[in-house]
């Protein structure tokens, strides 16, 4: 498999390794099909960069792990794959001070330049860039000592403490066909309008069994969002509603969509763009606020929970720096009494399986996650994951509970090679200039 | 060993246990000497009882956990012990879950009663006092987890982030004996002076070689606690000093103390009793102030940290329900820029052992950890942890690295058994009034 890179130990060791003992990493990025789905940037590229982490054990055990698959991150990964080696997998607490220690040079971690990637992540900092990519790793890692032990990654961070975890149905405006007829064709038809918005709902629906709905806003003037909305509550009235522009809106719009929907949202996620102006319309408006783009990072925490601007926080495990991260998260979150929900982007089974454990650990999730899953219709697992009534269940098999498809990894990882570098950051502008030559990224507030 | 409970399986299991199922629990109250140290409430009393748990795996591995053994811990002990059996020891987030379900109709949590134990363990809630009980069984589930699995404890929780830690001198005005010659007599002599705090700090760097030194406060007049801490301060200069009068102070006084002590201390502890009075010092000094009273439970983080009321917690794994809610805690102050120290009162061995590898994961423990353990001449290990340059080790064996000594435990459960109620339930007024018939607990402020 060319392109992936083998990271093993080169000296001999001094002493017999301990059975966790990291013996080989082992990085395959790959492109993983995206269908056109719009957002306020632009539109998701035909194909997304992903990374897969292979973590294997001086005791035989090889755990799983993926990340975000952009340069800056495949860039980092490499010399926190060489660090790793020798130490045991168990050694988790050690992962940020190594990535900061072989990642202090690149220039991907300087920090200088605002990474932009996805557009959509959230503030980029060399911090959340490291961590990011070392998701990847302490998934991994867990996934190796699970195995190891006979464990589920939920007992390895104390135990389940439900059985399944509920998740919402993601509704996007989108096109029929990426321009050009590039990419991978579906049969999802667009969905433009409300009644295209009420038929994808109902179709994940009854494939799934979703209970709740998030529509992925801010891609068309608000009067026809709030209207898409209001035909998702009268579609399927009692159900659990959220929209989300991605902070595309200005304080007075934000407020009016809450004032017109407010009876019908669970909460309102991302109205504006910053924290300041996320508390200037939590200020007036009793309709909670969630987010997944003012606070991605521990940094960012103080300054929204001290100005109460935001009412949900949504944790992408990625962001965080794994699932271990996450937990304190929730933590923090519970002793501040905001509620905690996950996101989710373009991702495979590895990260749902992954986001499932950590999801079953945390004790006051009162919010299904969202899951970007049904839209990915290739995995690198030998079995998808399956929606039942709208959850996943919990997986007590050893490790993550899920199993690498070499076959699939290697097709998706030959595309990755094939590329020519188009789809190897993803740039959902970019994307959107393939219909629209002359689109670029709007600027915020856009309405 | 009567009056220990041994709480086993009663029915017969229906499938072939795992090796982490739990299969008994032992739950053996003690008493423990303890010399005549004086504090704002009274004086230590000659014995203090502690609670020794003990959890045996179907895999064969028993792991040691203590906590508090006053009356009302040891009556949600039983009702605990009982719901663990047949639970995997990795079942750990559930435990707040059974620890609420068992003692819920129990009178100690109704949390209808104020408990004063002691005194000074801050809030009592009944909260808390499960939190307080479940520690114990958190830290005897790693522990056993551990020696199933060849890992330590600091592994469970991530890994260690550094080798040895630092640990504190702690000084306490005290009598030469307690009254009437009761308990375990001590070569210590007095110290009720400059003079004799001085030659205590001494004699406890010179054996254990500690580098900082906390004066317990709140005994006399705020300036002879002063002239104290300056004939510490010029007897080792540079060392980092700390005063903790256990909340005695007015708001005034509290910023005299500062005022006066700013240049030599580290950080002042507990000047005042309430959140509200801290937040109002803290507002009028640069001082730090530190708490292990008016932050002691989640629920009164948003408070403290929003008001800038502490700028140290000391954490005390008893109080927060165990090694991982200190280790939430811990990312609770990180991310609000709070700092983290350690708290100790009388407790054994097993308990400083759980401390140490839970304050060798914690990344940014930038203050050394109060210990009591020194005055604590008994134990119920095969062999005392021993300090050297003022640190512990952190040990890599299985489980939390230390021996249960069962003619020992036999022991200190002897002198429970035997005890008539006088002291199986901590109070340091009543060991005052020994010596002062008419004492009764101060009022804060008392200064």
């Amino acid at each position: 498999m060319d392109g992936s890179r083998l990271h093993t130990q080169t000296a001999a060791p001094r002493a017999p390794a301990a059975p966790t003992a990291v013996t080989a990493v082992r990085l395959t990025p790959v492109l993983v099909a995206d269908p056109p789905l719009l957002n306020t940037q632009g539109v998701h590229q035909p194909y997304t960069p992903r990374l897969i982490v292979e973590v294997t054990t001086a005791g035989g055990a090889t755990g799983l792990g993926e990340t975000y698959g952009d340069t800056q991150y495949l860039d980092l990964a490499g010399p926190l794959a060489d660090a790793l080696i020798g130490r045991p997998v168990t050694d988790l607490n050690v992962l940020p001070r190594l990535a900061a220690e072989v990642c202090g040079d690149s220039p991907a971690a300087t920090g200088a330049a605002e990474v932009t990637a996805g557009g959509l992540r959230g503030v980029q900092t060399a911090d959340k860039l490291r961590l990011s990519v070392l998701s990847g790793f302490e998934v991994a890692c867990l996934d190796a000592w699970g195995r190891l032990t006979g464990l589920p990654v939920h007992a390895l961070l104390g135990g389940k403490v439900r059985d399944r975890v509920d998740y919402s149905a993601y509704l996007f405006y989108r096109w029929a066909a990426h321009p050009g007829g590039r990419g991978e064709p579906d049969d999802w038809g667009a969905a433009l309008d409300p009644p295209g918005i009420v038929d994808q709902a109902r179709r994940l629906r009854d494939t799934y069994g979703f209970r709740s709905f998030k529509l992925k806003g801010g891609v068309f003037e608000p009067v026809q969002e709030i209207a898409a909305v209001r035909a998702l509550a009268a579609a399927f009235p009692g159900h659990p509603l959220r929209l989300d522009p991605n902070g595309a809106w200005s304080v007075p719009t934000s407020l009016k969509v809450a004032h017109a929907l407010q009876d019908v949202l669970e909460y309102l996620e991302d109205p504006a763009a910053t924290t300041a102006r996320m508390a200037e319309v939590a200020s007036c408006t009793d309709l909670p606020l969630a987010t997944n783009m003012c606070v991605t990072t521990f940094a960012e925490i103080r300054e929204a929970f001290t100005r109460d601007a935001v009412q949900v926080v949504l944790s992408d495990h990625h962001y965080w720096g794994g699932l271990r991260n996450t937990r304190e998260l929730a933590a923090i979150c519970r002793a501040f009494g905001v509620g905690l929900s996950m996101h989710s982007n373009t991702h495979l089974g590895i990260s749902l399986a992954a986001m499932n454990h950590v999801a079953a650990t945390v004790p006051d999730l009162r919010h299904a996650c969202d899951t970007h899953y049904p839209w990915q219709t290739e995995d690198v697992l030998t079995e998808r994951l399956a929606f039942t009534d709208g959850a996943l269940p919990v997986s007590d098999a050893p490790g993550l509970g899920v199993t690498l498809d070499r076959d699939r990894l290697a097709a998706l990882h030959a595309r990755w090679l094939a590329d020519d570098g188009t789809y190897r950051d993803r740039d959902d502008a970019a994307a959107m200039r393939a219909a629209d030559p002359g689109w670029v990224t709007p600027r915020v507030p856009r309405w």
